[in-house]
């Protein structure tokens, strides 16, 4: 069946699923695929190669634009220098794709062409002031765009806003620092956070989180919203240091709007309200200035394949 | 007498001194002249107008652009926001300056074209990856530039990096937050630092800090290139932390160089040896890629007139 409403390809490479997509010239959607992450390196390539030759077969057009979003450091040749989650270091994904599609692919870091895609139709739409986003789940991801570009930096590895210090005497970061933002805000953290909750007996003996053997960001966040008075708290705590590094942020770039995305964005304003007291309490001469609003994703799930597949559509104009 | 090389007139407005110079093609300073900053906003006005007048009557061309950097938050109508150090709140000086020089007229914060001038002609000269600079003097001033281009953000108050939150217990800043960069790291908050040290007991009888009535960076650095152990160990914590704020920058931005300027920086590598120990530990895949340099500034005091007037010249063409 030939779709044909599509006007580029966005595959987002993450630590368990891959996930492709055609998407058209207004960023919707036209079709979708999806497949685990294989855990071997070669085998991940192949994995994409597949998907992207599954999406194709729907298309008229075999040479739609390709973008690749992966969690990772890609640097400006399209090399992923480093993963937390994948076994790529120093690995050439771009040529290797682009050798085995037999066409240029854009490889990218995967929160990268997430704020792309909310800048371009997502929350960030008409942000011509400039966008910066968050993406908050297992880590947390950064994207900025300003000038109407995606910033790259230097060599590629900028917006690595997740590894901002913000209490150097904090917990571990799996970057090796101590006290970076997603050390204290990503789900994980969240979830860390609530099992020293419990560890050190802060915890009502009926709190749902006692009888929790692991916890992560969804369980503290569904806790919370039922009410329970230490997940909440976890919350809060996590919520004001996303505020401070928000500020910090803030103070460094003055984009015109903060999109939040990612997984942790379900605890909604038990995350968000905390983040825009502290936040607004720390933006420089904030009684002198229009101070940027917080705002939420609005692309979800998709924001990776629909950034992925628009800025390879764009670049290639 | 005309001199007659000049392409530009820079004017940096400090919190004491007015700042302006003819500048050539090539960033050097052809003529000069300084005055005190008066403490009224329109006779400052008026002084700069002066000074510029001053400055053209010496050069054959009467029409040359006018940049004018200013020690506060400026947006992009060039209207001065706040000044920590002047008493303009909300004030119109693009306008007002543009209006009575009968010519338009730049007006930047003084640390922003400090960098512009840095990267065209100074210390980070042919860095196309893009420059972050932070300047140490009373307060801490940043300035960036990125695509080859300054970075104002959507509103004009981009680069404040001396007021991402460093240490959200540490030291009051001016600013009403606590911690920030500029309160660990400027010379007031190394002036500060070492009278507190004098203040808990934990300096050698023998120590020129204890002789000191009131202490700044200057003094302190004078009494550390000295080798006096505690005017060390202030700069030591005050570099650690520099070094810290570098680290989340780097991460954020991805520049190709850092460049350090401001009176601070004479006490050399008593600051910059420990700012970059801590900064090369926190950046974040630093064995899998190229760690961005830290290079002190080329021009000086002269960082500001040079760098608006290449500005204005630049952003006239």
């Amino acid at each position: 069946m030939e779709t044909d409403a599509g006007s580029a390809i966005g595959v987002d490479v993450g630590g368990t699923k891959i996930l492709g997509a055609v998407v058209d010239r207004d960023g919707r959607v036209v079709c979708r695929e999806r497949v685990p992450t294989p855990h071997d390196g070669d085998e991940r390539l192949i994995a994409v190669c597949d998907l992207v030759a599954s999406l194709r077969a729907g298309q008229r057009d075999r040479c739609l634009p390709i973008g690749v979003g992966i969690a990772g450091l890609v640097d400006l040749a399209g090399v992923v220098r480093y993963c937390p989650n994948l076994d790529w270091r120093d690995a050439p994904v771009r040529a290797a794709l682009s050798e085995r599609l037999d066409t240029p692919v854009l490889v990218e870091n995967d929160a990268a062409v997430a704020a792309w895609g909310e800048y371009r139709v997502g929350a960030a739409l008409d942000a011509t002031g400039g966008a910066l986003m968050l993406t908050l789940g297992t880590g947390v991801g950064g994207g900025l765009v300003a000038g109407g570009r995606l910033v790259r930096g230097a060599r590629g590895f900028a917006a690595e806003f997740g590894h901002m210090v913000l209490d150097d005497e904090g917990p571990r970061c799996p970057c090796g620092n101590r006290g970076c933002l997603e050390a204290l805000c990503s789900g994980t953290a969240i979830g860390r956070a609530a099992a020293q909750m419990v560890a050190d007996g802060h915890v009502a003996a009926d709190s749902p989180l006692r009888a929790m053997s692991d916890r992560d960001g969804e369980m503290v966040t569904a806790a919370a919203l039922d009410g329970d008075p230490t997940a909440r708290a976890v919350l809060a705590s996590a919520g004001r240091w996303l505020g401070i590094g928000i500020a910090s942020l803030v103070n460094s770039l003055d984009p015109e709007v903060i999109v939040l995305g990612g997984g942790a964005m379900h605890a909604g304003d038990l995350l968000i309200h905390p983040a825009t007291i502290a936040y607004r309490e720390r933006v420089v001469a904030r009684r002198h200035r229009v101070v940027p609003p917080i705002v939420r994703a609005g692309l979800g799930d998709d924001a990776g394949v629909i950034g992925a597949a628009l800025l390879a559509g764009d670049e290639r104009e």
